[in-house]
């Protein structure tokens, strides 16, 4: 709600582990984690008022990620109900940091650090992040 | 709520489109529909009080997908929020039908047919279902 | 070889399961065969001399999948080596069916028939399929 | 060809890029590079003898992926045809390090470092590689 007081705070969004997901090993396939990353940071883009396919539609730019790591601490499995978090670490003209973690409870699962950058959608040159998107996250 | 009066009533499933689910044509990839449709069975399953992982620890039977079939009408496209119906349209012993849609607002994008059998875990051998299952979604 | 004197003899594309493949039942998501039936599509696409990038960038116009059937037969595992068969069933000036079989050795594990469209790539409107397209095929 | 002479030389497995494989981007999906690297390891692997399955039903262990690091050069898209390189860079009792490439010609596209451990397949408690996995890599 006072996102604008603080707009770094971890921001938690909750999800659920499908068959999809999970792999013969009987747990969560270890790249699928990025995908849960991605999804929470979509949805705390959205609470802050950023729509990516609106973002892609007015302003021709669009996120991209440039580094991530992940390290995979505890396995999740089916039916688990899991939070994933996001924090803005730092945000520069043309780079931003996330660090992101995947609970199950009081369970740290794994943790990881998402480096953005901006490209226009077409050429996928660099571009610096359009000026809406920087009032709105910092 | 009145499941117990009338288990068969379409249960509906709300999820969202991240990138993750798009493929280069801007849409859906076409695959990720089956996705989504079991999402929305699980949680009618779990509605209903059928936990698949709990299923297969105390019985050693799990569900599987004996056929698919899906129609794509319109695409979904990123962002998007759909509502995803389950529809349990019979069930025997060894086999059920569920019919299953996608709705963006009022619009039908795909529907589909699913059957659904039983096997043991382990050999992969049919099973019927087991009573407490068949009681819980009749 | 003798594409041209038999277009629509069953062309067969080798895929090997992957882990990513595979879901906690310990054998191949069934979501997953409709991938491999889009390989093996592409790649017989690819022998008649039709890149579906190049068709894009070309005509501006795209495939697009208006319906799929998989029945599964036989689960595929982890290191299978899988045999992906196409044959084009009908073929008119909007739509194409084509049957698809997955094979592990003489094992048939899944088979299924894809219909295939044709869209403007920007719009979606269903389109024609481009001449040359349907003389590479036909 | 002399792996038993140098068997830390990058190894390269080829693969082409799907619809599966893109997002709406246009580009390939950035949580796939992990996809596109583990298949790579699966057959560096398999190239020195060491199948998952029979590892797993032979001695009960499985590798598990403990850490995953990557960076994005350059986007690859549909049609691509991408080399895959794996370099075994250290290589201890209970932990291995793999540097990984995606190539298209002689463009870099991504690049990364995977971290490797063992544990049991049923309580995935850490465990030491089993010796023959580690005489069939070093």
């Amino acid at each position: 709600m006072h996102a604008a007081a603080n707009p770094s705070a971890p921001y938690r969004h909750r999800l659920r582990v499908y068959w999809e997901d999970t792999d013969a090993g009987g747990v969560v396939f270890y790249a699928n984690y990025l995908k849960f990353f991605e999804r929470a940071r979509t949805e705390w883009l959205r609470e802050r008022g950023v729509g990516q396919q609106q973002m892609k539609d007015d302003t021709g730019h669009m996120f991209v990620v440039a580094e991530s790591r992940v390290r995979y601490a505890r396995p999740a499995r089916l039916d688990d109900s899991l939070e994933i978090s996001v924090e803005l670490r730092s945000c520069g003209r043309a780079s931003m940091l996330i660090a992101q973690q995947a609970w199950r409870g009081s369970e740290l699962l794994a943790e990881g650090e998402i480096r953005i950058g901006c490209v226009d959608a077409l050429t996928f040159r660099p571009q610096r992040f359009p000026n809406p998107i920087l009032q709105a996250l910092t």
